[in-house]
């Protein structure tokens, strides 16, 4: 087989420069790992692993500390403090991220009908477990942790649909239903209480290399909500507070606070016909 | 570490006392696991592992169904009826779902043009999946098991981007196709023969949650086809059977049988520039 | 429980039937696993398992083609040729499909302003994982390998929502960013340096059984770029090169080179109300 | 490769014929995954894994039921019964067997003075281990069923290093201190109160194939201790009630009850010799 | 089955009972875990994972001392002292423990001509695994921990055959060649520089339970050299240094400085029969 | 934690030392997992995984030599000669190891009152397992390659007690029965239709390093029996044909063929003593 003619030395030797870079970052698993462990702590609900007391709660936490430290320490080089640093500071904000998910939680549950305990909206909801994810990913990308925010978001994408840049951000009490389909582009600002559909983009009205310091995502002010298959985008858009954008309404520019958008669809019925 | 300041007694605290509720529920591997071993028994194209004998195939119902026990019993307090009844329930109805899952791909393999053979749409299609994970939730959930439905049609909902709800209630050759962004409401009612592609929604108008106890979704009559895109919502929306509704077309009001409804479009086409 | 009623002999015996046929392919596993060594053998920046030497990726390589042809083996009834002649065949295809999969993956680096580094697209970006493996599935569908390109397929849609026909033909520097609920058809033909955003549908205009041999999806020419949620049908449809289709645009028709078709919306924004 | 002299079709062909028998056995993991579950059912201080109530444990046992149902009945040709009787016959003996493994585990606390309490005796004693897997591989060998006995016990040789034949006789209160290198034949008898240390044999004299009707191994009576390293050996000896047999002892002839037998070394210890 | 006469309502009854113990107890795999992460960290030659810089060793020696936290921590009402005070004064015995298990791996290199290099007897003899194993299990044990340390010698007993108490003290440049069935009990002392064969057992006389606080296995001088099967018994028993056991030997008296014993046989060689 | 002072820099430094040695070996589960999924392809009986075809026979061997191809790559630097010669060689003799492990499961089955069939003794018997580890690890050895030898019948050890080094030489129909304690020096010749029981060693008679290119085992000829526990040494000593060594023999001197050596025990039996 080696002296097959297409898998030549030629290829190999070139295969062999690509192989030799890299090899830096940790693997994906410790990234998505500690995301998933960090979630099991602050919601036992996720697999049942309930803790039995405050000194096992805090030796799991030292614990989770000391895993992100030795993510953290590989990466040292790109990092633009020391590791310790940064994995203390990301320790720092849990209890805040821990607030901001349970609000998360309750505005799922009282916006959702088919809803029926904050119990299954932390176990079963692909909207809660993406935010989560995207809320631990946005901090590291606070502190300037390269790939590893991007890495965990996209784990969230690859099991719900849901695919948010860790560079947004994003205000308490947000929700998203259903799901699948939603993307938030990285310098997107959405408000406090806001809720998405399936399908909704906030995205980049067109998209060059050299845009990648401006704002290219829309701003979403407190109170709004977006329906199903809506597309917001551009970065000078702004979605003014208590806005209702409808289902796959399509604005390119921004609306005043408390705005209603409704699609006209345009579509047309044709009688019944004979035969199918 | 665990003089930290922000991860204090008080935050530690907190938690602790939101780890000592919940643990009633079983892993949702549990569930999950059941309704894939259920599948393979049934449809053992999905992972070659055939069974050689009458007597092989009483004995792995058997062990189901002792599993599915064993997955029910801790739920008791919030169960309907004793577990074992629920149980005994499930079983009779698997010759109903079995029949009814052998017309579902039998249906998908005679509308694709792209499927080769029953074997492939059986194994390899996503929208069998989700509608064979959804046809176990919903007899579970039509029996009042609580959350397991959910977990079983989110893990289906994970894996192909297909979310039904298993409150709905749909008729047998069902085809989904694609599917990825698909969403069918918990109240949503689907007759028989019905073909949903990729991206459609059958969702609420409004949602607000003194709404649970009523009809939100739409109700979509025998041998509809609704092309890509496609969003219904409402609950008094019917689509009358034998309609046809176009890709990408928004309806919130009822359509007569044998309606066609087609979308616009109102795009306009500039003349070709000269550079891009 | 044997003597359940509804399990009865008569459900048993027809089931029986059922486990009787198929075992003939090989575990999906095989082919998935086969996929993703291969593309961590192309890659190794997806797990970080760089090879040493280049005689170890010699040994790598001549490991994969032995996989490959220990999974066709058991298919030769079904093969157009023997199973060696089409392992080979695949393996000579490897340095053109790295050349086009860096391409792939430096036209998405350019294109995206939130991309940092060409080992971030490759380890993290959706779209160029499903691309990786869609052209892999592509070789094997050419060479007539039947189910096991689409099991290839249909695992890179589970994991990133995107959903292409290994049967479609596409030109190298071809980007699909985010990508949940893409869906390309299996005769649709995409040119050089297109570009995709999430929800570009290129689909079939009707779907009838008998239409299994004609080209029922688009054609994209070289150089276009198709904004998010547009949906482009039909064997006849042609999409000239350089043009650009914007989001949500629905086209059944054939648009010349340079086109530039935007969505008009037509939604209605009404005044701000006083309260939500 | 395929071309190799000496892997050549000859040699092919006879391995196939090889490959052609068999596959009448489930998997060893089936056998021995049943045994540890039921281990653990019992005492749950091998995992863990406590179950909550009753009702729990009553649908723990329908299941290791089923699941052993699932295990005989491919096994259906070689059994003296049908598979159903065996397997509720095995379930009836369990708590019969609870109680011998009870006393086991009583004895080796009583008897060993490193021993701190039973819950360390049950979970990391291998004496312990290895005799509740053969007392459940006793059970089903006594039921007349082939070979999964035999994995049993030898997965117990494996993790323990003692070898009990699951048809020999053993009596309550049995311990096994240390055990590695401990074997028990096949028709060994041994009586209540019974303990032996590491190394000791109870075997055949001489081992000629026409001699698997006969008793071929000793019998030891109650209270009796054997120490380390002891052989003793043939069908026609009995070590009486209450007798102690030294470590290193090398027996072939019965001893009356009450015997101390030791062994006398005849070692020489040569004087201190001045340098090493 | 829940009707079946032997597995009635009072069995279950009292296997509840049982299973209502217990539970104080983190799963084995977690001391074992953490065990073999420690020696894979201490002699990356174990499974190839060397790290790469100073901060990476640091940082994993941070996340094992955390790690063992999170395992002491359930254990505390059972601890002597505060599990962050075990747990650190654990941590800092490691660079002595990491010296004498080179000691160890050097004097087993240096006594057997069958060993190619230090790094084959790091990462190929049982009888370093084992002695590692102890070394870390004896400091758990003389720190007060209970049950972990004897889960953790029970693992490599059973991976190796080689049973060495937690208690039992052992001097640097110790060696065990092969190793099967060596016993070492509680209250054994060993000197520096011994070497053990397979089979050694260093046990006590007679074993009741009121002798649990006393000296009741015997004492290894330095630099003494016990071959296989030898049995040294009784807590007053002192091999005195530099002395020379044979294979086989049975001693339960002390021997002086510098003796060597030997084994007699007392074998009868019959002359050859003329027919076997 | 990093503060700690036993922890210190100096340590880290010196255990940083130590990781950057090494490396260069695959890890151990390449060469076990090799060895094993090599036994099974000859022996399916191990886990029931049969093939079904010639053709499938081929492609398996086909991808066991490529894997044994890739294991042995990266120890070129090590390697006699260059690795694709000695896998080749390795593969070619492989039918003749065949022929020889059938001998020995036939050699055992005829042996063991207690074996029921050919299939009985490949699947469960622990010493054809370790024996048929011994003899690929015996090929590799002999074909010069260092360390995975030792990795491959050491895996074999930890599993049944069975140590014999890749170096033995020994002949077809071999059997060892029970085997725990089983210890086969370096150096150690073994004719044809050799049996041995557990505890047997055949060992050297003193261990000194200058001693690595001398014969130190002993020569055991065709046709001879070694009963439990005996003890052998010596590389002057050698058994002659058809002799057979009782239990606990201690033998450091050559027997003619056809002798018969018995232990003769010496041990007291003591009169009954009245109460225990």
């Amino acid at each position: 087989m080696e002296g097959r003619p297409a898998l030549d030395t030629e290829f190999f030797t070139r295969l062999m420069r690509h192989h030799q870079q890299g090899r830096r970052y940790p693997p994906s698993t410790w990234a998505v790992g500690f995301a998933e462990r960090l979630l099991f702590a602050l919601f036992p609900e996720h697999e049942g692993r309930c803790l039995d007391s405050l000194s096992e709660l805090r030796a799991e936490f030292s614990l989770l500390h000391a895993e992100l430290l030795r993510i953290l320490v590989p990466l040292q080089p790109e990092l633009p403090r020391p590791a310790a640093a940064l994995a203390a500071d990301f320790m720092d904000t849990l209890p805040g991220t821990f607030d901001t998910l349970m609000a998360d939680a309750q505005a799922l549950l009282a916006g959702d009908p088919a809803a029926r305990s904050l119990y299954e909206v932390i176990r079963a909801y692909p909207g809660f477990y993406a935010v989560a994810l995207y809320r631990m990913a946005h901090t590291l990308h606070r502190l300037g942790v390269p790939l590893l925010p991007r890495l965990i978001t996209e784990h969230a994408h690859g099991k719900t649909g849901i695919d948010i840049h860790p560079g947004a951000v994003i205000g308490p009490e947000f929700c998203i239903d259903h799901g699948t389909g939603v993307v938030i582009g990285e310098t997107a600002r959405i408000g406090q209480r806001v809720k998405l559909y399936q399908g909704v983009t906030l995205g980049a009205l067109s998209v060059t290399k050299d845009l990648a310091a401006v704002t290219r995502h829309p701003t979403i002010e407190d109170d709004v909500i977006i329906y199903a298959g809506a597309t917001i985008l551009g970065g000078d858009t702004v979605i003014g507070a208590g806005s209702i954008i409808g289902g796959n309404v399509w604005l390119t520019q921004s609306v005043p606070p408390h705005s209603r958008v409704y699609y006209h669809g345009g579509d047309e019925v044709r009688p019944p016909s004979p035969a199918r």
